[in-house]
């Protein structure tokens, strides 16, 4: 069975769980129906996931159900999650990789409560201080990486190094193309920015000798989705205010046009005529297509999805999970942390 | 004439100057004809502006021009700047607060050398230690101000208690209404943020008993655009990235909108039904409006314009400028500063 892709499912994660977690398997089962290399884990209450299966009608031989007594609530502090729910299903989801033989964990569950199990159960690589949150960045070419969005507030210049090198990992492992990374800073020339900056600017320059990426030096914030850089490097403050305003700007923006289009009687009859164009547009710019966040930097990969995303977007996250292991992340990660470890 | 409002323009900073310059000051006359509470000193090319005054038919007695010889130019740096261009038209702007009457200040040229003059020649307010950089951002309910944009890459709890009270002095002078001050973050909790963040937010819940503004706690980057909070206060590393990101943001969602609507002929046709609400969502969006970033701090207020803007951008300054000097910023400012002393 160990050639098969294993990806261990939090079931019960997020809003209207096990619903929107076995409809989006459902969705990935269905498009990947030709495929037989993967093999799923689905940790939770056996009698509704069961039930949900039924209702999305998977008969499938790669399943397995984990009976799991409890679910970790939002509310919950990673103190009190750490103490009360060793069997819940995130806890069992993530502890797959480490008693059974799960390649990944992927779960819409509490966000704090995620990180400080998966950091619990499956440590931090040896090489590394920090473990990095990353995220897929849309772009006019494609998509690119961006770490970190939220783990470490403050990151020193080894830090933005190691995050370098598994950022471009990461990039590798899912579109098999040229890493090419940027330190997002508050101009392009080198003498700008913050002094853990800097000094990132020079070790990145040296490291990138060693061909795991190429780097590109400096990007601005008006950068981010021109796809010239693919993997964008930062601290988890700066990554979260950048990601935070980005997805402000976008609603912003297109309640805007929304309202403009609704408002008068010539607008609406015009959404007739751009309907197929419009619908396209959305498509494009839909958030659940960059669903999952993957926590870097631990000895198996975790994927955090949107608690209030619906089954596509968890289809998305599961798709994501495929996809980084398929491509082979956590070898890649340690080939180039590798390349690192005299650079210190 | 001191009972008028004086607004010192170096004509000739920027791109297309002094053409957009004049043309965005026929544009500011035209719109407030019926007022006559406004002097223009204008710094430049003489010949130069008296033809682009006659072009656009301006036959005015509010209009003085001072000749200069020299422009600062984009390449050149704040130290080259300074040795070289006590004569061009932004320092002379600029020194117009000190040798001649003006109560404000703009330009369009080169920002660093035009924050680096300023500072040297208009000097810090003795009560703070930091001049920031501020901007007007659209929110759903009208325009937010944001400090700082760029000018302190690092600011402590201090710069931006002052920031706070310099930013509501100018929010009230141009809205006349109650100024609500949020500080960024990533993360709404007290607990949230930097060692900076959490000293300011419990320095701020005291300063806002003297009444000069509402303190909301936290905000998040995606409630940059609520309006909940419209004194919305960081760093220059921070404040930039945010800016820079809704910018690039706002650009990748607009061109890809544009490239749906132009892809195949029932969309085009759809722009003849939905012109008028397109046209509506632009202007609403259209970043000319916002045009303008103030630095605070400095005892006489200046305004730099964005040096690629067109007339339009340009009036928006200019009309910023008057805005600011009827609503009494300085005053304001000197007012609210007062009430800080003692906390630091």
């Amino acid at each position: 069975m160990k050639n098969k892709i294993i990806i261990a499912i939090d079931a019960m994660g997020g809003t209207d769980s096990p619903n929107k977690t076995i409809k989006g398997l459902s969705i990935f089962l269905n498009i990947n129906k030709n495929s037989d290399d993967c093999f799923f884990y689905l940790y939770g209450d056996e009698d509704k996931i069961k039930k949900n299966l039924e209702i999305n009608k998977i008969k499938n031989n790669n399943i397995k159900i984990f009976h799991t007594s409890s679910v970790v609530s939002d509310e919950e502090t990673p103190l009190t999650a750490i103490k009360n729910s060793k069997d819940s299903s995130m806890w069992q989801s993530i502890n797959s990789q480490v008693i059974e033989n799960a390649d990944i964990s992927l779960s819409a569950g509490n966000t704090g409560v995620l990180f400080v199990i998966s950091r619990m159960i499956l440590k931090t690589i040896d090489q590394i201080s920090k473990p990095a949150l990353a995220g897929l960045w849309p772009s006019k070419i494609g998509a690119s990486v961006v770490l970190d969005l939220g783990a470490n507030i403050e990151c020193d210049e080894n830090n933005l190094v190691d995050f370098s090198e598994m950022g471009s990992a990461l990039y590798k492992s899912l579109f098999n193309d040229t890493a090419k990374v940027a330190l997002l800073n508050i101009g392009s020339e080198e003498i700008k920015g913050t002094e853990n900056l800097k000094k990132a600017y020079s070790k990145l320059k040296d490291v990138s000798k060693f061909g795991d990426f190429e780097f590109n030096g400096y990007i601005e914030g008006n950068q981010l989705f021109e796809g010239t850089s693919n993997v964008i490097i930062t601290d988890g403050f700066t990554g979260n205010i950048a990601l935070k305003t980005a997805e402000g700007t976008a609603k912003f923006i297109t309640d805007s046009l929304k309202k403009s289009l609704m408002e008068n009687i010539f607008a609406k009859f015009s959404l007739i005529f751009s309907y197929f164009s419009l619908k396209k547009f959305k498509k494009k710019l839909d958030p659940r297509r960059y669903n999952g966040a993957i926590f870097l930097g631990l000895k198996g990969p975790v994927v955090k999805s949107h608690g209030s995303t619906d089954e596509v977007g968890f289809y998305h996250s599961i798709d994501l999970c495929y996809r980084i292991i398929k491509g082979g992340l956590m070898d890649k990660i340690r080939n180039n942390l590798s390349h690192i470890n005299d650079k210190k």
